[in-house]
């Protein structure tokens, strides 16, 4: 899915290059990320993954998301976790599908995080389907 | 809901400037929080978000909202999270009333811990919605 | 309860002072602990909040506790919290007795956190309410 | 409790002093174990602590857990809980035995952790109740 | 199992050293990560353990996977955790086979991270059992 989320950041806009990083499974990306933002001065890193069907695995994906958030906060950077879970499709081309289709909504997040902040304001509140955040911060004159 | 947050804000007073940093969904805010207090020097941070009906939902506010406490501790500021459920509201018209109302009584709290707050601890154990708590902090003299 | 717990702590002896702080709901607390601390070096903080009847509250409530762990963590300083949970008692004249008592008791932890040591050790393992905790370190000659 | 662990480590060898830290409730262990290790210089804490029986006291538990991690992680030196939940034991008698001989297998642990490190080798995957676990590193050359 | 996990290691190539270093649990693994990364100078670890079939075993599980994600993101570096539910097999000979078939699939993954990255991306996304997960970073030129 890796190439989905490069060929979506590619018909964006330039201005940036791309690493890819593999890892071998969820709980492995929190560390990754670090690496990527630490060693490789990476601006923005999307964590692609998948998570399994059993209990275990939302376990997992709850474990990895928190890790996600550890590093967010230490680095100061932005981690997009575009997580499939196998339960939401009913086959492997749904998956397919699905997975291809979020990475590519994510990629564009992506985008306007680092180049295009106001479309995802213009965004916020449409009813998109990952929902909506805004942080309205208050600065002391 | 940004817009109610302002509005709200600058109905109780001045000596603020405020800055918007739109996030593609709420597992983005900690990371947000953390680039507004060290790169923008926000004081406080009003973080607005929506949260699906799904479990998987409850799970993302769950990681947000953990993330949100790391990013507080680590800086030292307070970020009033307005996490408005689609489940506390029977349709999208409740929903918007919900998310306003909420979100400009956040927005006076924020107003009164950074600017006014003996209005907070007047108001403290009042039954307000939010409840109540407060610090009591002792000092070896 | 601020009060109960002033009161409760001046009866224990002197040698300190007490600062307010009040934060609009129990999420808030762990930021508030952090800014007692380092900007207004206190020794320790009495973090009193309550807890409504609602699942989202539990969260709420976990959420919170697991913030007060970061700060003391990073600290080095004891957060004693005092949840008193809605539904552990039938009506509010209940609610508030139970919110004294266990306020006063925890000021008397606070109070012997500080000053008196031997007397929680003495307490330890006698079936107060609270249980009992007792952390034996080893420190290698 | 303590006495157990203290009797324990001292049959296994010297080398060592031994502090006591008494604490209210499991929740304070972490922010106790940070203070041991900074303050004091400790380099291990057992911490003991009993878990009650209620939903609540399971969230305090794993709220307390979390910290120990984070305090441990923090120092680079291990904490070694001893918890004992109430439910585990039939009446007080049950439970005092369980303490003691948990306390001790756990003392055994500690000392060997930092004395023996070959003994705990050795009774890895044996099927000791509390399970086994064994970290093995690598360093490239 | 780390008889299993140094076979696979040195099956895979050279380059390392292994280290070992056996804790009582698996909750003490963390502590244990962080002084193999800082004490050692280790560049990864490959944690071993095994999680009982009781609910509080499953607790220990997701709070020492907690603790592990913060020791991989203070660090930078991986922990590949290799954890057996004693509930995914029906007698011990079973056990110990699926552990040997995990430990050496992630001593594989181990000596990828480190020394073959080209090789875990070609087995990205080809339904290995442990699912994937792809970090695409992307870099502001």
């Amino acid at each position: 899915m890796a190439a989905a989320a490069i060929d979506e950041l590619k018909s964006q806009g330039g201005g940036f290059t791309v690493l890819r990083y593999t890892v071998p499974g969820i709980k492995d990306l929190p560390a990754a990320c670090k690496i990527l933002f630490d060693e490789e001065k990476c601006d923005l890193v999307l964590a692609l993954g998948m998570v399994g069907r059993q209990p275990v695995d939302k376990d997992c994906a709850l474990v990895a998301d928190t890790g996600l958030q550890m590093v967010q906060v230490q680095a100061g950077k932005h981690v997009l976790g575009v997580m499939v879970h196998e339960d939401e499709a009913k086959d492997d081309a749904e998956l397919a599908h699905l997975f291809d289709r979020r990475t590519r909504e994510h990629a564009v997040n992506a985008y306007d995080l680092l180049f295009r902040p106001e479309a995802l304001r213009k965004r916020a509140g449409t009813g998109q389907r990952e929902g909506f955040a805004d942080a309205g911060p208050v600065r002391v004159k």
